[in-house]
């Protein structure tokens, strides 16, 4: 069967997350369900990162098995035809190699993280970043982020329901820039552990506020402690931006 | 009584514009809604742009006359806290002098619209662009749209349901940008006709698909005739940045 590569955007807000799951509407099964609509055939798509609930994608990947041969563009253009209703896009189809696997094949994933510091509430990105109320050190945040570059076990940034074999993992690179009332964090790695950005980020705000020392923070990466964590930040900043291959 | 400017941002989706109308809610109501539950009395406020129903803002600045002397800052995070339902946030509140007018005193208003050119339908910025799905060539929007500046009657580029005096409009720039898919469009005049911003974007656009060139454009400005407009442009693109005073 030909086998698709998908390249997908979406605005988590309203979904359960990627995956599909007993509880409501997930990207997953939004994308399944147009597909079958206009392929006739009920496949199942997998995804390079099972976002959770209310995470957003600018280049979420995923591939897929139709029975058919079709041109890539009309995969793309029929599957958004159907998907109309919800906040989810296709940018782009393309047929690969039967064994590309979108999430075994993947070598990097890239993440955006999102704070806007300030004291109103946020009309126009609400659902869309982190309204943090007070002004955060950006460069403090950047400099400490340094210290989760290379590879440590990560079992302080861990979900405690996540299902991966080892808490090991090698991080590339982890900037932090100001731009005006908006901090962007971004973040690159192989492969990351469940919640494990949002644990990072939560992480740092708490040296972006001062209460925490860029060595405070390698000292409960070192004690690979789930109980060192600081607070999990809230899914509304987060995007899955790309996934190289 | 103490006069109070207001510095807001609104997501106008949900709304039919920033003025008070019969058909539903306003982000004009929905701001004197939240002033009247907190300060006790039901103030009016007056804004500097009426933009129309699914217009947004990250700048417009409102004007309101308070019985009671208020710190600036209290107003702001009390309305705030009232508005939560809506998305409008007070980014400022502060006194001023008793003949500030939010409208008369401006000497300068600024719009941005964003135009996304691509295929693929926005599912993040879904409401917040307008999306076009073919390329468009910002290098001569951006070269036609100088036909636009100084004093000129802009009759061709105003609503019929404009209730200004005059047509006759200064424009003190106009700049078309392209950022990857997003082609960014600022302007700004002392002034606008209802309606103006749109109406000019939407005869660029055909500037950038190539169906008219500069001098079209140029033309369809001299002749004066309400006629000669392009389509006018969606209002989801379109933000009152600042104004100046």
């Amino acid at each position: 069967m030909p086998r698709y590569k998908l390249t997908i955007e979406y605005d988590g807000t309203g979904f359960v997350g990627w995956q599909r799951q007993e509880n409501g509407m997930s990207v997953q099964q939004a994308i399944e369900e147009a597909i079958a609509a206009f392929a006739g055939e009920a496949p199942v798509i997998k995804g390079a990162g099972r976002t959770d609930a209310g995470v957003h994608a600018t280049g979420q990947v995923a591939h897929v098995d139709l029975a058919r041969e079709w041109d890539g563009d009309k995969v793309r253009e029929a599957t958004n035809a159907l998907l109309r209703p919800h906040a989810v896009s296709i940018l782009a189809a393309e047929r690969v190699a039967d064994d590309f696997d979108a999430r075994f094949s993947a070598v990097k994933r890239h993440y955006l993280y999102r704070i806007i510091d300030r004291r109103a509430p946020l009309a126009l990105e609400r659902h869309h970043a982190w309204h943090v109320r007070h002004r955060l050190d950006a460069d403090a945040m950047h400099d400490a982020a340094q210290g989760f570059l290379g590879k440590h076990d990560f079992t302080t940034f861990r979900a405690s329901q996540c299902q991966a074999k080892s808490p090991v993992k090698t991080l590339d690179a982890f900037c932090v820039r100001r731009d005006g009332d908006v901090i962007n964090l971004t973040c690159s790695a192989r492969s990351f552990l469940h919640n494990q950005v949002r644990s990072m980020v939560g992480t740092l705000k708490l040296v972006g506020e001062g209460k925490w020392s860029a060595a405070d923070l390698v000292s409960a990466l070192d004690a690979a402690d789930r109980a060192r964590c600081g607070p999990v930040c809230p899914p509304d900043g987060l995007y899955l931006t790309q996934v190289d291959y």
